[in-house]
């Protein structure tokens, strides 16, 4: 079993980089922060004889042999990256939940058949850079290498010049190598282990989501002498669409989601009716086919509005990810393990996105679930409990030990 | 009569400092763009014997002496700061209108009675700092200096160190001198002149106006987890309040405004519901009772709407510019000059405000307005004919001659 203190502490000291005001953190994808942070990682693994890789993206492999290394490695792993105001775990317990499992490992003194690796992919959050899971996505095929490093933050900073700025643009090819099941941990983020009151989520598959963004292009006019019927008003129309596209989410619930996550007026001046208006637009379903229709009404609704207040308008398509299956060889060791160990658990989807929808559409790939409070995550308060957190670590052991001995 | 081919090429060399590639202007209040407009302001001054003064808000009277200078001057002028995506007249026909009555004067070799002076406003336009016409409100005295000196920009910057940066932290107490009579000229920044086709505007008040900022806080929580029903998002209490306020402003149609200038989401991540949303909201109505009564149902709408979706909210007030009416003896030299010269004019109301609103409270003051295109300003389009603008500016002689020569 592994040791839930030693986890929990790794845990509090990572949170110190880039730990917030209110007992959160801002270690955004490849800040001086993520650099700090990615160093103690890496320190860390050294420490038990692991070796690092990084490939192109920046994405790092902690790489601990096994007795025949000439066998594929048992994946496990997440991301260090975090919201701007996120919080201890998303991410982080996926990372340092596998390098628990392979000091437990280190420290029982045993050498499983295949190596062991532990991997940090970048930019997960899709805060910083849009979208998210690129560091995965590229590795996978899902982007090119050159659209992972062209993608840009507010400021107009390309990863590729943040991997160099902070000294992680790697040399290894960024593409899949050949691996015998993957497991990703990781928090819920939603309410419904805690809700039910059971430890351990058997993770099946993850919901599909589109980010767009919502461009308006109004008429920028004097806020006083300009009558309200001559205007074409951007607001006039964003208003509409968001509260037609809560009522959307609404004839699909429970199960749809609309997330307005930012929002920007140009010139942005108190007096004068905004030039255009650029929102971003999250809408998510586990079933592909509503969707998809969420999708068309969304097209329809943002059409119909615009046209009635004269304004012109763009819809950018800035991410699409489609429902996925996870396999149901490592769906089995994970459950599997958790029995093993007499948890209660759930079979359940995930409605966040995560490295594991990309990783699973090239290697055998699935997840393990632990309950966070209220359910709450991409908040400075996000928390978990020790217990879940050593519960959730000890499944992972299970099934990559299952795995890595097979 | 005054020279509108040389009024015109004033404007135009004006135009070109911060001048942007769509033909407008962006020379925000105490930028380096405005100093350098500033500066050439004040050569063009000095070149007829004009003397300067600068005021603690760094507030320019540039003085033509008259034949008897212990009597009280007259003023004109306006501001020469402008919006993000401004025009090249909107306050700078105000300001080289001025300059080219005292060209005239000093042309035609006459020394009037009363001294006269041009005055430049700093900060007029509100873009850069809350609230609009804080220089000609400090000077009258609506707002103390020290208010005045720590109004900040989006960068927090403030209003002192701005004006230390371009040199124009005058000396001068910022507080009324007696005046015998104030004008400013202006073009109408709204539709009406123009659809009546009369070249001048007698303007006799400006409409109350009332700035503010609502910040509504929610839940920060992940996009994708987080059912619908659980969420405490900024956004459904901002979109349905819009709709509401678009609404309320329909009820007191033709006249009442409301406008939303400018929007903020923090932390601002696509995959999380914001934690504040910070709107600025711009309402405004000629009758001072029905712009109360605006007032009062702003906020029920936006306890309303908070309430509902569980949202806590602050109505920030930015500022209060109550209705106003101008002098009857400057509305009466206004609209004689515009007779004997033969224009056709309308007696109206501005629909924005002006350093005239607070000058009218401590001296004479009225406006003189001329048609501008489509009544289509604060955008680069801004536009006026040669001829109305040298109309404007005879009309702005005439009154200025009268009251300084009486
Ligand atoms: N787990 C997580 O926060 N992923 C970010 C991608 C998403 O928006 O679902
Ligand atoms: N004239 C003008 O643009 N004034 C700015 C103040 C206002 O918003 O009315």
């Amino acid at each position: 079993a592994v040791n839930g203190k030693r986890l929990w502490s790794s845990l509090m000291e990572m949170a110190e980089i880039g730990g917030t005001a209110k007992g959160g953190c801002n270690r955004q994808a490849l800040t001086e922060e993520d650099k700090t942070g990615r160093e103690l990682f890496i320190r860390w693994c050294e420490e038990i004889g692991c070796t690092l890789r990084v490939d192109q993206m920046g994405n790092l492999f902690l790489r601990m042999a096994g007795s025949d290394n000439s066998l594929p490695p048992v994946l496990m792993g997440s991301h260090l990256d975090t919201q701007p105001t996120g919080g201890k775990f998303d991410g982080v317990y996926g990372v340092l939940g596998g390098l628990e499992v392979l000091r437990t490992i280190y420290d029982a003194g045993i050498t499983p058949k295949h190596p062991i690796e532990v991997a940090v992919w970048t930019n997960e959050e899709g805060a910083r850079f849009s979208p998210a899971m690129i560091g995965s996505g590229v590795w996978c095929g899902e982007f090119d290498l050159a659209y992972g490093h062209a993608r840009t933050d507010k400021q107009g900073v390309s990863i590729k010049q943040a991997l160099e700025s902070i000294g992680y643009l790697g040399t290894e090819p960024c593409q899949p190598f050949p691996v015998k099941a993957a497991f990703e941990l990781h928090i819920e983020q939603g309410p419904i282990l805690e809700s039910i009151g059971k430890p351990i989520g058997v993770v099946k598959g993850v919901q599909g989501m589109r980010w767009y963004d919502l461009i308006i292009d109004g008429q920028p006019v004097h806020a006083g002498p300009t009558p309200m019927e001559q205007r074409r008003d951007p607001f006039m129309a964003q208003a509409a669409i968001v509260s037609e596209l809560y009522a959307l989410a609404a004839t699909h619930s429970p199960w749809a989601r609309a997330t307005f996550g930012d929002i920007k007026a140009e010139p942005g001046s108190r007096n004068t009716v905004p030039a255009r208006l650029t929102m971003a637009v999250d809408l998510r379903h586990p079933d592909q086919n509503i969707l998809s229709e969420m999708d068309t009404k969304f097209r329809e609704i943002a059409k119909k509005h615009c046209d009635k207040f004269g304004l012109t308008y763009e819809i950018k398509d800035e991410w699409n990810s489609p429902a996925v299956q996870f396999n149901s060889d490592c769906i089995d060791a994970v459950r599997d393990a958790t029995e093993a160990q007499g948890y209660a658990y759930e079979e359940m989807f995930s409605g966040a996105g995560h490295d594991s929808v990309y990783t699973s559409r090239v290697i055998p790939t699935s997840m393990i679930f632990i309950p966070c409070e209220k359910g709450i995550s991409h908040n400075e308060a996000e928390n978990a409990t020790p217990e879940d957190i050593e519960a959730g670590c000890n499944v992972l052991l299970g099934a990559v030990l299952k795995m890595a001995n097979a």
